[in-house]
């Protein structure tokens, strides 16, 4: 087995920061990402970037993080009860892109690495991530792009890495009480350790510098697209969506909350406005409807 | 020990229904409760009312519902564990008010019956219930009536049941990752089965009677002060706690989704509109700062 590196790691996920800010500033124009770096304490910290009010994005969200502490939170353990106890370090980038026009998807990415130690053992280790598009009009050359993009990136790796990932992630990014999806998918994986440790890594380096060429053109293709009330308030709707699963289901919210994270990192993934209305439903054949009918399902896109 | 009457707790819960929905409407003035009535696979359903877009109320629930099941929930058996795997009958009234204006505060209202049963041994049933308070721009003399009449409520049942129960309602409507309170609180009680079933369904609708005359003249007094965007836009950052607190902690809301109640109806208490905004703090000695330091305190009212 190869060597296991933290501080590989934790270079990686800072670079990865840096470059996706980068590229997500430079296509927004207007407004630059604000840098928090806060402190744990308990034992670690982060350093969140956060963009509001740009001429693109509405509010977007960079963070990276690297925690530890005596005792896994419950969050982490819930599957693998027989680390309970163990000490552990945790480190990630975790990301959320909220767009002002409804024409242009949100987008959340996110990378991250986990040691869980108990003296005279051996480390257990595991990686863990993925990236999910959550479109409000949909294109489907977007979603097919943003699918395509992801295959790619698993390709080395094996090629039943992306179909599992892929139904990993339709079935993490569902709403039980709501019998939805958040959105259309992409890849989500955890507990990542089949493979030795070099090859784990570059598994996850792949998906994570996938990121933004999958989403960077959709955002230039829709950024301009025209739009009005009606489109916007559907977005602040369906945005209701993305509250209800990041503080109902999210396990890395609860774990983050639960492990004395940072609240205002935790929580910059929610969007900036939303609206709920009572038993709303969209007229049928609308392009409100469309969103429902062919986006919200299963479906394989490449 | 008095005779347990399901049909006696139902018809008295219609009747608060009826009561509340008139009196909130007449307020209003403009707007009226639209009614779902819904049924629950598993047995039993309900009746939502439902006002949006009123003069004075922005969007309100009031509802009804009586469920049935073959077992009781997790989230009503994690401080019971006795009683898992028994069938039981939940039936309440739940109200959650926000209204337009700012300086009108957000009300919460609640009161429930259970009974879980298993054959051969004697049912075991409890009350629960109270109402809570959650200004945006507070007034003293606003929350010193609601605690008033709170106070006044418990009264013929013992000089400690206020106490406790403010108490109570303090510690449930915490927001544990903001170290802050939902609001000013009020009343909170569960697990009530301390009296005979006629004192503890007396104690019950004596709180349930109280919520309108604790309510109303607040409404009343409030509903035509003048305010503007800035007292606007923080009254929907503030929101943006209420759905928190609904969404990662109440037990009311995370029951309702686990035991397959109308999504719709549970989640009619999500405010109309909300916005998150990245790491806000209120500007010293602002009337948005006199919320934090004279009313989301630990403080005793009356």
């Amino acid at each position: 087995m190869s060597e296991v590196s933290l501080q590989a790691v934790k270079d990686y996920l800072l670079d990865l920061q840096d470059r996706i800010c980068d590229a997500l500033g430079a296509e927004d124009g207007a407004a630059t990402f604000r840098e928090d770096s806060w402190e744990r304490e308990q034992g670690g910290g982060g350093r969140s970037r956060v963009l509001e009010n740009g001429a693109v994005i509405e509010k977007g969200g960079v963070n990276f993080s690297h925690v530890f502490g005596e005792q896994l939170p419950p969050s982490a353990t819930e599957a693998r009860p027989e680390l309970a106890g163990r000490s552990f370090q945790a480190m990630g980038v975790s990301l959320v892109i909220h767009p002002k026009n409804p024409y242009v998807p949100t987008s959340h990415a996110n990378v991250r690495f986990f040691v869980a130690e108990k003296e005279g053992e051996a480390p257990v280790w595991w990686f863990g991530g993925g990236f999910d598009l959550t479109p409000y009009y949909g294109f489907e050359e977007d979603v097919v792009h943003w699918h395509q993009t992801a295959k790619v990136a698993c390709q080395p790796f094996g090629k039943e890495i992306y179909p599992e990932f892929k139904t990993w992630c339709d079935d993490y990014f569902y709403l039980k009480h709501r019998n939805e999806p958040r959105g259309v998918g992409g890849l989500f994986f955890d507990d990542l350790n089949r493979f030795d440790f070099d090859t784990s890594f570059a598994l996850m380096r792949s998906i994570g510098d996938a990121y933004v060429p999958a989403y960077q053109p959709i955002l230039a293709r829709r950024k301009d697209h025209e739009f009005g009330d009606r489109e916007r308030q559907f977005q602040l709707y369906r945005r209701g969506r993305y509250v209800e699963f990041n503080l109902v289901y999210d396990r890395g919210t609860i774990f983050g909350l639960q492990s004395g994270g940072r609240t205002e990192s935790i929580l910059m993934s929610l969007p900036p406005l939303v609206r709920w209305d009572y038993d709303y439903h969209p007229e049928p054949n609308s392009a409100e409807s469309e969103l429902y009918h062919k986006f919200l399902i299963h479906r394989e896109w490449v």
